[in-house]
Formats: C-alpha cells, structure tokens, sequence
C-alpha cells in the first residue's frame, strides 16, 4: 500500500532473497552506506510500487564483477536498494577515487546531495561574490553544502534551521546568522533580522511558509532556487504561497531543478568539492544510523526533523 | 485617500489649473492618447500620493519647446499626466517616427503594452519556434501582443480571456485556441483541453488562480513570464498559490520583470513591432473612451474586465 503522510516504520516491510550472482555486465555489491533524501518519499508516491525493494542513492564495495568497468575491492557509487548484497548493472555504478576522500566522504561532502548543493547553487543560484544568500533546512544534507558553497563564494549568509542544535552547528560553520524557525513566532520579521539588506539568492528546501516569509525580502534580480520541498511532500493540502507577487515587484526568478539533469557534469562538481574539501572548507555534518534496520525508522525522522546532519545509514557495522 | 479595492470615478477628483509655459529644457504638449494599464492600480498606493496629478504614459504632440531636442509639431511618446496640456521636462520623452505609425499604432503596436509584450516573451520568456504558449489576459493590451508575437514566432498559441465576444477577438488572431475563463467551471481542465501538450512557456498577466491552474500543466523545462497581476493587486486577501511544486517536478523557470528595465532597448523593439506592423502580421484592438473625462471611470473597467482591447484614453476629441 502507498503511504499516506510522513513514512512509517510499518510503511516497510523487510524480506531476505538470496544473493544473485552476477549476470553478465553486473556486479554483486556490498553497500556501505546508504543516503536517506526527502525525495525517497516522493518516490513512494510513483516511480517505486508497493512490494519493491526501496530504491536508495549509496557507496558500495565490489565484490563480484561481471563488467570490464569494475574490479572487485573498488569503491563505487551506485543507485542501490535497500538491500546488504544487490546486484547492480554496471552502467547504474560510478566508480569513485579513495584517494579523494573515503568511504564517508563520498556519501558526505563529494556525495549526491553535495553534488545537487553545487549546481543548485552555481547554475541554478548564478551566485557570485557579495550575494547575500539565505538557505533553508540549513542543517541538512544538502543545505549545510549550500551554506558553504555560498560562504567560499564570499558571500553573506543565513541559515534556517530547527532548534538550538542545528543552529549551533550553523554556528561552527561560520554562517553570518542563524535562524531557528522553530523558536520564532514571526518568521518573516526574524529573516528580516538575519537578512537585514534582503536576499539576492535564496536556496529552499523546504517549501510552504518559509519560502513565503522569504519571498517578502527578496532584492532586486534576486534568484529563489527550489531544490525541495519537505514542508509539503508528506501533505495532501498543499500551502498557498501568497507573496508571489514579489517575483514582479523586484524582478526575481524561481527555478526548480533536478540533480539527475546534471548527470554529464557531476565530475566537474566532485573536483570542485573534493578541492575545497581538501582545504579544509568544506566539511559535512552525518548522522549515522547503524544497520539496515533503521532504514524504516529514518526516513520518518527527516520529515520530523529529528535528524542533525546529513542521515545515512550505515549498513556495513 | 488611497484607495481600497478597485478604483472607482470617486477615487479621482479633476481640477482646472493654468497652462504652464515651459521652463529651460521642457516641452509643453497637447496630450493626445492616454494608455490605461493595471500597474496605474499600484501607483496609487505607492508614488502617487492622493492630490497629485494622476500619471500615465500616452501619445501627446508638441505645442511649445525649450528644449533643442524637440520642436513644435512633433509627436511623442511620454510620461504624462492626466492633463489636456502637460508641460513636461524633455527628458521624459521619446520623439516618435510618424512614417512607422501614426499617433493610434503609436498608442498601440508600437507603444509600451507592446513594446513590454516583446522583451517578456523573448528576453524573459524565450521564445523558440514550436514552443506550447498559453497567455493569460491574451485579449488585453500587452496580452494580444504577447500572443501574436508567439505565433509570428511559429508557436501553438492559446489565450485566456474572459467572454464570449474576447474570445472570439483571440480567434480573428488566429490562437489556435482560446479558453474563456468566466464560462468554465474547472479551469484547469479546460487549460488541459486547450494545450494538451502541455505548456512550455506561460505569459501571465493576471496572477491567483489562472496562474495555479497553468502551472499544472508545465512541460519540462518550461518558462513562466510573470508580467502582470491584475487579479491580485486591487485585493488585500491575496490568493495562495498551491502549485509552485510544479516547477520544481519540470524544472520550470518563473520570472517577474518590468519593461523600464529595458529602456536601453525600446528602440530594438520598437523596430521589430514596426516592421511586423507594416507586414500587417501585428495588430491591435483598441477600446478607446473620448475626453478626460472617461479617465476615472476607465480604471475601474480594466479591473473588472469590461473593455475589450488595449484600453485608452482619447484626450484630444
């Protein structure tokens, strides 16, 4: 059955299948980690039907290869299952270079959700130095890299996150303001605090009412990249964005935008980020839940925020 | 007073003043046409504070100058006033080219709805040929212009409009379909019919609840123009916008702009109307009301929709 609201536990049912060798262009895997991404929900609502395998973004060790691509002990990165030992076409595999960062790095800071901060922020954001640039869900898997990407651009930026905590780490990571949404009566009046001279670029996440209180400082020509919307997936009675307005009055553009388009570039993306990683500039927050079995569990927890970091599951333990 | 609402003839009261001879580097003009546009609404809760001459751009002929740049006789384009005789800085005005146009083509084809209608398609919308177009308000000044300039460009054109007799002015434009709003119960549905492709570029003059209904049916990749909001500005409930997930879904763009930002450009446009005005491939419907007198009244009618065509203003009877 597809779930209605935010994924439960019970939205899951767990099942052991032996493990299949290899056909010929496949490869049998170990999965190490696994990235839990609010779109997952999305996909329970189509592409994936009740009875299959989730389907989950991950690093995985080669352990078997029926491909002339992979050679087993490499480390790839792969559109994997929920599953310990999948066997995987070669073609859904991208091999990744250990000497650019390990295992967590590569779910971390040179992973997807880094990759999707990059372009949203770059080609989507056009940002540039100077901008003044607030990110919402600040703290999560793809916020906290578009905070950092905006702060190595040079520019000014505020970060939207829920609780203390989060905006504690928004505060390590040198953000010029942190807001935490959850404490504020008045979200519009604290954006206008954090963000006193407006918004040349706001990266959201999120969705409904915080786009809404955003929308109202925006500066001239400013750029709203949507990259998700976790405020509203989970929902059937979408909010209604009421100061859209502001697009006309100051001359904005909205764009949405989907990773996967990027595909033929993400190698320009990973050198990029594995450079500032390396330099120490760019740095990713992990909450790491230990074994498959909490894979159920997670997904619910990023709807309710209870994550702090970026959620991966690590099902190697 | 400002305004509540939709501006009514009582929202205006007319004055008799002297005529001004002009001072050093201005012009005093015989106002000729009075363009009547939805943005008028807003200036009257913004820079024209209640007692000042109302503002609005028209068509006027030189009657005295002190200004090098013009002399008797000539016709302009300029900011006016609502005044028989305005006299005006140079400044504010652009000498126009009576062998392109007379005085109505220059009020119409030519003039600023027009000329605002050629940079949103093109600059903001970007127009290709074979694009799905759906244009909001396609009956109205810059609307018609938006829609014929889609379909010199070789698009599938569709028009929104509302009643009978304006959607069967989109026909003589030959739209290749025109939707009236005011006789469909699902307006959605009815966009559906009307571009069954889907949309690959909205032109949006009217906001709130035509604006929802169009984004649901964007194509991948597709531009929405905001141009207009004529739907929303008299009101203070705003409607909400429930379907900006759609952008986001067709990695859609949606964009406000104002055409002053292009002044450096006029003169690009103003040739390619010019020229598709003489082809006879552009033309508009004017709804022309005689004397000043009507000017009060004349808001009113944009907001309600009860003209059909570019409305103006006849000051000079």
């Amino acid at each position: 059955m597809r779930p209605a609201g935010i994924p439960q536990p019970e939205s899951f049912v767990s099942d052991s299948i032996p493990v299949r060798p290899p056909d010929i262009d496949e490869v049998l895997l170990e999965t190490m980690y696994l990235s839990i991404d609010p779109a997952m929900r999305s996909w329970m609502s189509g592409p994936i039907a009740p009875g299959q395998v989730m389907r989950g973004g991950g690093i995985a060790r080669v352990l078997q290869s029926r491909s002339a691509l992979f050679q087993p002990g490499e480390l790839v990165q792969a559109r994997l299952g929920w599953q310990t030992y999948p066997t995987v076409p070669a073609k859904y595999l991208q091999k990744v270079d250990e000497a650019r960062g390990d295992a967590l790095a590569w779910i971390g800071p040179l992973g997807l959700s880094a990759i999707t901060a990059y372009f949203g922020m770059r080609d989507i954001g056009s940002v540039k130095p100077g901008d003044r640039v607030l990110v919402s869900a600040a703290a999560g898997g793809v916020g906290q890299i578009a905070a950092q990407i905006a702060r190595i651009e040079a520019c000014q930026v505020a970060g939207i996150a829920g609780g203390a905590e989060k905006c504690g780490w928004l505060a390590e990571l040198q953000l010029d303001a942190a807001i935490d949404y959850k404490a504020e009566n008045d979200l519009a009046a604290a954006i206008g605090r954090a963000c006193s001279d407006g918004i040349d670029l706001y990266f959201d996440n999120v969705g409904g009412p915080i786009l809404d209180a955003a929308l109202l400082h925006l500066r001239e020509g400013a750029r709203v990249v949507l990259c998700g919307r976790i405020s509203q997936v989970a929902t059937d009675q979408p909010y209604g964005i009421r100061n859209l307005g502001q697009l006309l009055t100051k001359r904005a553009r909205m764009q949405g935008f989907q990773v996967f388009r990027y595909h033929d570039r993400y190698e320009e993306a990973r050198a990029w980020l594995a450079a500032r990683h390396r330099e120490g500039r760019l740095q990713q927050r992990l909450h790491i839940l230990k074994g498959l079995g909490t894979a159920p569990t997670a997904l619910g927890m990023l709807f309710r925020g209870d994550n702090s970091g970026k959620l991966v599951v690590q099902v190697k333990v």
